[in-house]
C-alpha cells in the first residue's frame, strides 16, 4: 500500500514536470520532438542526478522504464492539447510547483533510506526538485525558474522539513508524505498568487 | 574485428564532436585552451553521461585515455587549420551531424548490452548523441543546436531505431551499425541541405 | 598530518567557491535562499562531478556532510557581509581564483589515487576546478568565467602539472600541494592583475 503511494507520487511528479517541459517548448514554438525531449529531460532530470549522487545500483527509469513512457506520453499529449490552455506560462508555473512539491517529499524519503543526515536529505530534496527545471530552463537559454523572485527554494526546503519532522514523530508514512507535499505546494502556491518574496539583497 | 569497428566508431565520434566544439570556440574568438576545453567537453560529454547513467564500473575515457588524447589533438589541430575553412558554422553543423549519427548507433549498441528495453536504448542514444553538444552550446551561452528548427532529435531516434530493427532481424552487427549510421546521418544531412522541419507548435 | 592538510584544503576550496557563488547572487540582487543555493552548487558542484566520474562509492559531501555545512554557512554569511565589500565582482574573481587553485591540486591528488594517467589527472583537475563555476555562471545565464579572455584553464593545468612533477620527484606531499597551489594561483592572479591573455583565434 505504502510503496504504491510512493510509486504513484513518483509517476505523478514525472508527469507534471514533463508537462512543464513541454509547455516551455510550446512557449518557444518548438516541434513535437523538442516537446518530447524537453519533457523527458525535465521529468527525469532531477531524479537522475539524485540517483547518481546516491550511487544507486540503477537509475530509477532504467529499473522501471514506465517513468520514461509516462514522460513521453505526457509531453506528446501536451503538444496536442496546449491550444486549449489559455495561459501556457501560468500552467507551466503551476505544473512546476506541483512537481517541485512531489519531488521534494519523494527525495527526502529516498535520501533517508541511504543516509540519515537531515541536511543531506534537504540538499537532495532541493537538487531533485529543482534540477529538472534548471536543465529545462538552461537548455532554453533562459533564467532558471528557481532564481525567479517568488519563493521557490524555501518552499522545497519547507516540504522537506515538514516530512522530516512528521517522520521523526513517527506519524504514518503516507500521512507524512501528504503533509510534506501540502507544506511545499501551499507555500509555493501562496507565493505565486500573492507574489510573496524574501527580501532581496540590495547594496 | 567487430570490437575494432565499435572502437573506431567511438574514436571517430569523439574526434568529430571535439572538432565541432573547437569550431564553436573559433566562432567566439577564443584562445587555444578554450578550444581544447570545449573540444574535450563536447567530445566526451555525452558518452560520460551515458556511462554514469548505465552505472558502468569505469567511464570510457578513464578505462581508455586514448579518447582524451584524440579530443585534445583534434581540438588543438582545429585551432591551427580553422583559417582554411571557409564557412566555420557550416563545418560545425556537419561535424556535429556526423558525431550525432555515430554516437546514436554506438549508444544504442552499448545500452542493449545493459538493458533490453528499446525505449531505454533510444533514450540513451538521444542523451549520448545530444548532450555533448548541449554542454558546448550552454557553455557558450547560446541555444542548443538540438532545439534548432531543422530535424535533429528525430534523426538520432531514426538511427537508433534502424539499428534496433536490423539487430532484431539478426543482421550482421557491423552491417547494423552501418545502416543505423546511414539512417541518422542521411536524415540529418537532408534536413540541413533542404531545411526540412517538423511542423512547429503554433497557437 | 598530511590527511589533515588534504581535508582543510578541501574545506577551504568549498568555502571560497561557495562565497564566489554567493557573490554572483549578490550581483544579480537575489534573496538569501538563492545565495545559499548558488553557494552550495558552486562549492560542491565540481567535486561532485569528479567523484561521479571516478565512480567513488560515495560522493564526498555524503561521506562527510561538513562540506555541505561549510557551504551553507559561508554563503549565508556572505549575504550579511557583502555590503562591506567595495567591489563584489573583484572579490568574486579572486575567490574563484583561490578555489580553482585549491581544487586543481586536490583533484590531481585524488585522481592519481584512482588512475595513474597524467592526462586523466589533468582532465580531472580541469573539470573539478572549473565545473562548479560553470554551473554557477550557466544558472545565472551568463558566459562562464573560464571562457573569459584572461588565462584560466592554463592556470589550472599549470597547478596540476606542478603537482604531478613534484610528486614524481618524490617531494614531500604537503610541499607538492603547496607548490601546485602557488603555481595555479600565481598564474591566475598575474593574469587578473596584468590582464594576461593567450592569443585569441582570429580569422
Amino acid at each position: 500500500m505504502f510503496s504504491e503511494i510512493i510509486f504513484f507520487t513518483g509517476i505523478l511528479g514525472c508527469a507534471v514536470f514533463a508537462i512543464s517541459g513541454a509547455l516551455a517548448a510550446a512557449e518557444k514554438q518548438q516541434d513535437i520532438m523538442s516537446f518530447i525531449l524537453l519533457g523527458v529531460v525535465t521529468g527525469i532530470g532531477g531524479g537522475t542526478i539524485r540517483d547518481l549522487i546516491l550511487n544507486k545500483p540503477q537509475v530509477f527509469w532504467l529499473a522501471e522504464p514506465i517513468y520514461l513512457y509516462v514522460c513521453v506520453i505526457a509531453s506528446a499529449l501536451t503538444y496536442f492539447i496546449a491550444h486549449y490552455i489559455a495561459s501556457k506560462h501560468r500552467a507551466l508555473v503551476w505544473m512546476d510547483a506541483a512537481g517541485m512539491a512531489l519531488f521534494s517529499v519523494m527525495a527526502t524519503h529516498t535520501s533517508l533510506a541511504w543516509n540519515d543526515s537531515w541536511l543531506v536529505a534537504i540538499a537532495m530534496a532541493m537538487i531533485t526538485a529543482s534540477f529538472g527545471g534548471v536543465i529545462r530552463d538552461v537548455m532554453l537559454d533562459q533564467m532558471p525558474v528557481i532564481l525567479e523572485p517568488e519563493i521557490y527554494v524555501s518552499a522545497s526546503v519547507t516540504g522537506s522539513l515538514v516530512f522530516l519532522i512528521a517522520n521523526h514523530l513517527q506519524l504514518d508514512s503516507s500521512l507524512s508524505i501528504c503533509l510534506g507535499f501540502i507544506g511545499a505546494f501551499s507555500l509555493r502556491g501562496a507565493a505565486i498568487i500573492w507574489d510573496l518574496r524574501l527580501p532581496k539583497y540590495q547594496d
